[in-house]
């Protein structure tokens, strides 16, 4: 197989000036003027490779390969175009141009395919400007409606519809049937993590992506002056919460892998240097491939926090505002990716994801997989999300395979 | 000896007026059109009570019975006059009241003392307009500064010399000596804490003030994805600063009273609900009334610190921005106090003060000692701080029998 190193590095280098920031990062958020001329620059590279294109009502944009033989039948690439604030140039643009190189690569090298092979490149997935995230995809499925986005506006007051129709489009026609054609999805995305990268593999196999479950524990002590209250007379909602953090995430460490628990956020009352704390909110994030380890463990939590605050003399409020099932992957498409991968020779792991996706809305309506590429230090939604560009060609390979399985095969 | 609950319930009220906010609370920062006002009804007040009244250069305001006898000497009470914003009505208006009520019950029943008597109102102690603390007995002691305050400002951008100034005060004279004539301080305060109230006593004799450590300790760890990074590849710094925290405050507690060990104040980095915190800072304020062991626990509590985070793989500065020695108060003037307070029948504890007072300033210079009187559930610096008006004559009472010992006796 021909190199694609050059190819993709100058894709991602050429969409990362759309929404570039002259300091470094890159910002296109949903319906901007960033966005708009990204999606623009999109369709007229998927014209010059020969690809019908089009928008959804919403802006979703389409670049198809006709197929000479199964026409009902479509192979679905991609990933979303719309950023965070101040971003890499990776997370989602990676998807969206892996798509646009393999099928180029698969037109040049096998012509037309036997089924309908399309690269999109969805509107927004990372909830960002508005508040509501996975636009692109949940419309692709039909699970994004009208009354979640009508009342909800930016940090500058626009209006989300406002915002859709000034940039050219609008709500989904619901009386028209959505389109049953999608066979499958893939979607190749940087794995937004450390895994890869600390053990040495090219791709990842992501065969789940991980239920969340997401709290903010309320810890009420009694605020009191720190010179004059003796330790034996105070309800101190830090100490507490310090308890119940390390309890928590001891835990955690003891279930193992695949479970992550983080307490990412903690605001003190009154955060005051000689004042006993009387207050300490903190979040918890709880990942878990499977369902019933999700639940046993927060159950387990919960049961923990009490018990602290019980032994504390404080009060607790524990509140669980986030809870989303794992997804699996179709293990028919992991296994046929398995089975290319190792085939053509890559060292690759397979794996789950810890994060969230435009795949995981489609998983449960078309069978869909993913696959990754290392991140260096994890690290992305940063300027410094960084892939380079010898693993993102090696993941383009590991999608072209892919593709070709799962298009040209009968 | 004649009840005196009416009459202190009335002054504290009375004094409260200055700076009342209407939906509670009182403001009287340095040098305000509030705090003037207040400062010239007690001059007012100590005219009325026959006392002569003078204001030093910096606006502290004297009232003085002259002494028969020893009339080089002079045993001086009092307090503060200003407030933090939005404070009680007793938080140094107490003392300076108690004072007044002491020498006017003193002088109505024993007539002129063989020693000077003299209450002070002193213009500032709490720091809550300024960025300086205890003005009012720094200038009393001569350790006030031209230069500290030289270039300071208020919220507003005020300077402190110019509101000085237009209160029509100024810098000492330092070509003047210093008084030599106060032989003794007695200040009564209320005690802020919550330990006369828990043990059912209505006078705290303060043999001591606290030294104090204060720290900040930034934990510095490394930020990452909550979903994508396992367990084993973090470097938490909320997970490494909840294990400081819980370790050095165990260890607080296993020290015993009158050790009290304090994280007031948490700021973590990024601070978002998803993301791996890669900062955690925090403070920790440390008291106890013994130098020797104040060193020993910040000792401990550092190697604590710097284990935990070699253990966790975070890099950890502990800066330590305050350190205060303890101030002891006078021995034959707290024994004078006990004594009588022993005799008079008045349930009384010998304490130290876990605050800071004035007192610590003039202790180094004049013989000083301290009465406490119980605060309602410890709370000061709020409206809500409370001590029951038969609480405040019971301190008066107090306070009459020691400036008796001091001011009338051989």
């Amino acid at each position: 197989m021909k190199d694609l190193t050059k190819e993709i590095a100058q894709l991602v280098d050429w969409l990362g000036e759309y929404g570039k920031d002259p300091n470094g990062g890159v910002t296109r958020l949903l319906y901007t003027k960033e966005w708009i001329e990204a999606q623009k620059a999109l369709d007229k590279l998927l014209q010059e490779d020969g690809l019908a294109t089009r928008y959804d009502e919403v802006g979703n944009l389409f670049g198809r390969l006709e197929g000479s033989k199964y026409k009902d039948e479509t192979i679905l690439t991609g990933s979303h175009v719309d950023t965070v604030k101040n971003a890499g140039k990776l997370d989602g643009a990676f998807g969206i141009l892996a798509g646009i190189l393999a099928i180029r690569y698969l037109k040049e090298t096998y012509g037309q395919p036997l089924r309908n092979l399309e690269v999109v490149s969805f509107a927004e997935e990372e909830g960002s400007r508005f508040p509501y995230a996975f636009w692109g995809s949940k419309n692709l499925v039909g699970m994004a409606k009208k009354e979640d986005v009508e009342n909800i506006a930016d940090f500058n007051g626009v209006p989300f519809v406002d915002a859709m129709k000034e940039a050219g489009f609008n709500f989904r026609d619901e009386s028209k049937a959505f389109r049953k054609d999608i066979k499958s999805f893939i979607e190749i995305h940087i794995e937004q993590g450390n895994v890869l990268e600390n053990e040495g593999k090219s791709v990842g196999v992501v065969h789940n992506i991980v239920g969340q479950r997401r709290f903010t524990i309320d810890v009420i002590g009694v605020a009191n002056h720190a010179g004059t209250t003796p330790m034996g007379y105070r309800k101190d909602a830090v100490f507490a919460a310090s308890r119940m953090i390390q309890d928590v995430i001891n835990k955690a460490i003891e279930y193992g892998d695949p479970l992550v628990a983080t307490v990412g956020k903690i605001e003190v009352k009154p955060n005051i240097v000689n004042v006993v704390p009387g207050g300490a909110l903190f979040t918890l994030d709880v990942r878990h491939t499977e369902k019933d380890i999700l639940v046993k463990f927060t159950d387990e939590l919960t049961s923990i926090i009490n018990r602290i605050a019980n032994d504390s003399g404080v009060e607790v409020k524990i509140d669980m505002w986030m809870d989303e099932d794992p997804i699996p992957m179709d293990q028919q498409i992991v296994e046929a990716i398995e089975k290319q991968t190792k085939e053509t020779g890559l060292n690759y792991k397979m794996m789950h994801s810890g994060a969230g996706h435009d795949s995981q809305i489609i998983a449960p309506i078309v069978p869909t997989a993913m696959i990754f590429v290392p991140s260096r230090n994890g690290i992305s939604h940063n300027p410094l999300e960084y892939t380079s560009p010898e693993e993102l060609a090696t993941g383009v390979k590991a999608l072209i395979h892919s593709l070709y399985v799962l298009a040209y095969k009968e």
